[in-house]
């Protein structure tokens, strides 16, 4: 039996809560779901107050938008998003979770008064149903399919570079489900990944110290098992290179770094429009999509250091009026909010993810340095909420005083490495 | 759908391994089977010099009993006991894995010329088929199944206090199946799990502390949440109380401790033979049986410290003769090693576990105090890898010149309280 048998994705790479063996489903809440089911972890998320303070303008600051609408908050925790909307004047929220979490957040519901407005539904939002007629829901008009319901989406659902958990595929099976198509709001309503350059050298050099220190060991470890043990385990050096680099090197870090660590504009690489994004995009970001392409300029003189160590990727997250067409005459959102988690705005628990180039690439006094490249992102093969993250990218320098399609006077070749976010 | 939807237990509380749901495997998989496929965990294992020299011994100190035998290894991982088994004269070994680290073991046997001899097989124990007319293999006499064709198991099967991991059912279930009832050896033969009072006053008040400011974190956050985010979340706190008291102060702590932190005589609380132990006693120790309770002397002016900080639990094991009636034809091990997980016999990777009690125990000078009571240690419901420890105790005192059934100076509460091995 291979490990490979146990896998949460389906035949397809989705994740599993959707149309999947019991297997895959087990798996995944195994290696998923079961951490949500701590307070700690609801705690965590809960003490992050930039994430807290973007949702509680975005809601309570909208209250004219959320008054007397039809809300579901997916995968409501402990249920604070869906408390706000019930605040801001809801007539009805309903607020899935899979977890036993999902008690929690009755009883914080019973506790503040919330409960004739608050209906918290225990199950995956590919599986529930809503009690339509209970309620007397409406659709927007004839077209609607019964379920399409919903006035306003709310769901804290981003994951470490955005895209990490795949949460984003319940998202949208609720969006294309229950959502009204042409009045309704998604909360937030659009997201943008980037990427940038960074110095980051103390961190890149104890990653790389830690990982020769590893295979130091592995060397002492191998000596004393043939010479005390009598068992040869050379061959398997190989295999514990490759697995200590994968850990050590080749693995993204959470980082909360300072904004003078950014050495360059950064690249938007993917944007989502929350009203009209799709399971494709929630798959990743694919060699030839618009964004996938980076090309960084960075002269030695404008740097705030002479190092750079690798790229960070971060999101941001937009809760503004619909820019679709057909959500034109969607309700407006008169106090848009935003929320950020890259290096300027200071601590989100979602940090940034760090890629440390193997080598770091110095800036040369005087001269401009090119960084072109790109980035994809893929699920891993074994869990659809894991991504890997392949960078490809060549440095060339010039003198600064050369155009950008001037004269080069070095330039290095293509290094590409594929990384797992952790 | 309820977080424990998701349990590694088949119905009767036995691990998934063996005839339980896909659903139950995958679990199972993801909870504990997947650490092992990583080269990392196997090295930590292999580096553990006790464990390495005690298996050695029993081994490889033992030639003219492995000579010309037929040999099973029950969980190879990288392959060592197996390895060592062909070294000592083994005619034939299967060497079962069931994750992918079988490939590396198949890697050393080629490494090391042993493939001939080691035969590596990937499955879970209780499936696996041996080649029994392939390899002419054949049982001691005519009314042993046609499985029975093994002449000596070998395993490295224990874990934190013996039993947790449950991969005893899974080599009890070897041993009945494939072992020679009469002939057969175990390697380890016996093993025996031992507690006692112990000082460790420091890491317990750390534990506290811990306790303390996580729930004044809380209260913090409840109150911020209230005040700046307008929810109540107070609710919570009893639940947010309990999860932390359980992380924190109901779970064992792994130790190597001190041999000075000992402060009595360690009690036994649980012998397995393991040529006649059932899957009833993989299931832990119930209250009634023998061992389960304990009782300890200690006198302030013996003891080595002034304070008792809880329990400590360990095992040891031995790789002796068979003692049982069945067995008692079955070759002699000329020279029996033994490996013990005590404070006493240094670094293990099991280590100890701690159970501290919630409030320490003082010792007080000139007096003897008696600690009575009893362990049970039951399956975890959700988890038939865990366990949990009812820890149930009075503490008295008398004089030191009192005898021991003298006159009480002072007697305390009956105390109990529920951990959880993590």
């Amino acid at each position: 039996m291979a490990d490979s048998d146990f896998v949460n994705a389906t035949e397809e790479g989705e994740i599993p809560t959707f149309g999947s063996s019991d297997k895959a489903k087990a798996t995944d809440f195994a290696n998923y779901f079961c951490s949500y089911a701590q307070l700690y972890h609801q705690k965590q998320m809960l003490a992050d107050h930039n994430r807290m303070a973007a949702y509680h303008a975005a809601i309570m600051g909208n209250s004219e938008v959320f008054k007397d609408k039809v809300v579901m908050d997916v995968g409501t925790g402990s249920g604070i998003l869906a408390a706000w909307a019930a605040q801001a004047g809801a007539k009805r929220v309903y607020a899935i979770e899979y977890t036993d979490m999902a008690k929690h957040a009755r009883s914080v519901m019973e506790a503040n008064g919330l409960s004739d407005i608050v209906t918290v539904i225990q199950g995956a939002v590919e599986d529930v149903e809503l009690p339509i007629k209970e309620d007397g829901l409406t659709t927007e008009d004839d077209e609607s399919s019964e379920n399409q319901v919903v006035d306003i989406i709310i769901s804290e659902w981003m994951g470490y570079f955005l895209l990490r958990e795949s949460m984003l595929d319940s998202l949208i099976r609720a969006r294309d489900k229950f959502l009204k198509p042409k009045t309704g709001l998604m909360l937030p309503s659009h997201a943008t990944m980037y990427i940038a350059p960074i110095n980051d050298e103390e961190e890149r050099q104890i990653s790389n110290q830690d990982y020769n220190a590893a295979m130091g060991e592995w060397a002492q470890f191998a000596e004393t098992t043939k010479s005390t043990y009598g068992v040869d385990m050379n061959i398997l050096t190989k295999d514990y290179e490759r697995e200590q680099k994968e850990y050590f090197l080749l693995s993204s870090r959470w980082a909360e770094l300072p904004a003078n660590s950014v050495m360059a504009e950064p690249a938007p690489v993917k944007y989502l429009d929350m009203a009209t994004c799709t399971l494709e995009d929630s798959k990743g970001i694919m060699s030839g999509d618009e964004g996938s392409t980076f090309s960084f300029e960075i002269s030695s003189k404008d740097a705030p250091a002479q190092t750079i160590s690798g790229f960070a990727g971060w999101f941001d997250t937009d809760f503004k009026s619909r820019t679709d067409e057909v959500g034109a005459n969607a309700p407006k959102i008169p106090n848009p909010a935003y929320l950020t988690t890259g290096p300027e705005a200071g601590y989100t628990h979602w940090g940034q993810q760090v890629f440390h180039t193997l080598s770091s690439i110095p800036l040369i006094h005087g001269e401009t340095t090119s960084i072109d490249g790109s980035l994809e992102m893929t699920r891993s093969k074994d869990n659809a909420r894991l991504y890997n993250c392949r960078i490809r990218y060549n440095a060339s320098r010039r003198k600064d005083s050369e155009a950008k399609d001037g004269k080069i006077l070095m330039k290095g070749p293509v290094v590409e490495h594929v990384y797992q976010i952790p």
